[in-house]
């Protein structure tokens, strides 16, 4: 195991948050640092859900297990003593630059300082820091307690040493670190949403659908698919016997097809704003959010079980986590 | 139920001889027409696909409960007393029309015709037919014998009596009909499959990453969560307690941050075929086509399993399934 002894959340919002559940379900102790007068209630409610998530899993919650969590308005004290920092403040440039500069004043020079950006290359974030090779990009999903992906990032100033002590960091936790291996904004699985998300404000846009059908074009269809296969695995077998490379040529054509040609970022109006607002009241106002993020864990719960028994894929993590902490009597698997 | 009695699939490639799979262990009689010699033995080996599925699932699959599968190289004798007609032929426009064309020459005044074509809208399909009332798209996707999800559309000529006694036919074979409401180019899925195919390209081609990497990108993240919420489900509770206004407000910026603009459509160049075609094969080569569809189907059956327990989306849909072919006595659900 190369868990970090102590980690650094700064930032506890919903991402925050949930990298600490996820650590401190792990053994480690986390202190997050974040100045709301909220920030204390948020933590305990995360990790709520996240002991209720893995107490479907089978995976051991008690407290026996778990390291402290405490919650610090101070960035410095925060970070003084962790071997991992993971930074989850709000997306804007700037406050993230001032932040990485306010952790590094304050780290140990050996700790790894990783970034949850979901888009900014670690090359921009680093350029003003004084020791520019402890920054790595760590790009979780949510939820980070039951999701097994990070998109690791170096950026040019980034020590090689650093981006494996992140992955290790990462695996040690159940995770399944992808090292994004050119850095790119957005990386590669934003860069996918992005494009999706795009094509929905149109459809919204356009009238053509509503965000609850939209949903149910994803959920009982490719949304299945892509919990076990992505996308090009999925095309190959669709292929069938004639072979991945006739059906790209054939799917290929599609490209120049009129549809394709509707590629323009649609301009987000207030009144847009207001139709996707609306919908969405409709399609899931009936649940609160925290009733939604239950109904939500305890599905991605049963179907990383489900991946787990036929040993595939974001299964297959799980098995490796569940075998890490079994120790040697082993664990059994929920059925 | 509203099953057809009698069902004919024109064409009988992967798609045709999926739906034909389902249609005849939902009991109904099919008869396929597809004019290759290998037309028979695909149809068989889908259909005992789709048997090994349904019996993961609990489905019942002996053959007392099972309709005739047939194959015929005659589309006139096999739509001649077919309820309903599903036209599944190659994505070409020419061919479609033709094909069509033969259909309603041989079917019955009140069959339904439905097309499986994932992009042409049904008014240019239904053009130049003597009688476009029957004719609506009905979407399916692969495996259609386990994903739920159909796309019904209907053209300016449809009949609405035809549109509803399509999405009922599709129901009853425990399907979801999504009424896609307004006549688009690709439909809802397809716009979204497509923005993601090309972003997929870009990155391959721009070396960023492999079709692996891209694939992990997927299925140990976001791919997890859209098999049980779609897009703005997903992050309307990700938006946490401020709420789905403030989610998108937010994240609507991202909509003019630097790598959107990256919307063009890249060139399906040979050398780019090649690279996929390569990628593909170290990727997933070690497992044949039928090998990879079993642990696809093994999966979607386990995921729909889960999903079924805990009484949401795509399990929701194979409970209302099993409830239907349960009769008084009820069917266990597998474990």
């Amino acid at each position: 195991m190369t868990l970090p002894a102590t980690m650094a959340c700064v930032g506890g919002g919903v991402i925050g948050s949930a990298w600490a559940a996820r650590f401190v379900l792990n053994g480690v102790d986390v202190t997050i640092a974040d100045p709301s007068p909220d920030a204390e209630r948020i933590a305990h409610e995360v990790l709520a859900n996240a002991v209720r998530a893995w107490d479907l899993l089978g995976l051991p919650t008690d407290t026996s297990v778990r390291g402290d969590l405490s919650v610090t308005d101070s960035i410095a004290a925060a970070v003084a003593d962790a071997d991992h920092v993971q930074e989850s403040v709000p997306e804007r440039l700037t406050l993230k630059q001032k932040v990485l500069a306010e952790i590094e004043a304050s780290a140990r020079p050996d700790a790894v300082i990783a970034s949850s950006t979901s888009g900014f290359r670690p090359s921009v974030l680093q350029a003003d820091l004084l020791h520019p090779e402890r920054l790595v990009v760590g790009h979780p999903f949510n939820p980070v307690y039951l999701l097994p992906l990070v998109e690791v990032v170096g950026g040019r100033a980034t020590d090689a040493d650093v981006v494996e002590r992140a992955r290790a960091h990462y695996r040690a936790a159940g995770m399944k670190p992808l090292h994004v291996r050119v850095e790119i904004d957005a990386f590669i699985a934003d860069r996918l949403l992005e494009a999706v998300w795009r094509e929905g404000l149109w459809l919204v846009a356009d009238g053509v659908a509503t965000t609850s059908e939209i949903d149910d074009a994803i959920r009982y269809g490719f949304g299945l698919r892509w919990a076990q296969m992505g996308m090009f695995e999925t095309y190959r077998v669709a292929g069938g016997e004639a072979g991945m490379r006739h059906f790209i040529a054939q799917f290929g054509e599609a490209l120049s097809w009129p549809w394709t040609k509707l590629t323009d970022v649609p301009e987000l109006t207030d009144e847009l704003i207001d139709t996707i607002a609306e919908q969405s009241d409709a399609q899931s106002g009936r649940h609160s959010i925290r009733e939604l993020e239950q109904i939500r864990d305890a599905n991605l719960a049963a179907i990383l079980l489900a991946l787990e028994h036929n040993r595939w894929g974001a299964g297959q993590t799980l098995a490796d986590q569940r075998a890490a902490v079994a120790g040697p009597h082993g664990l059994p698997t929920p059925r």
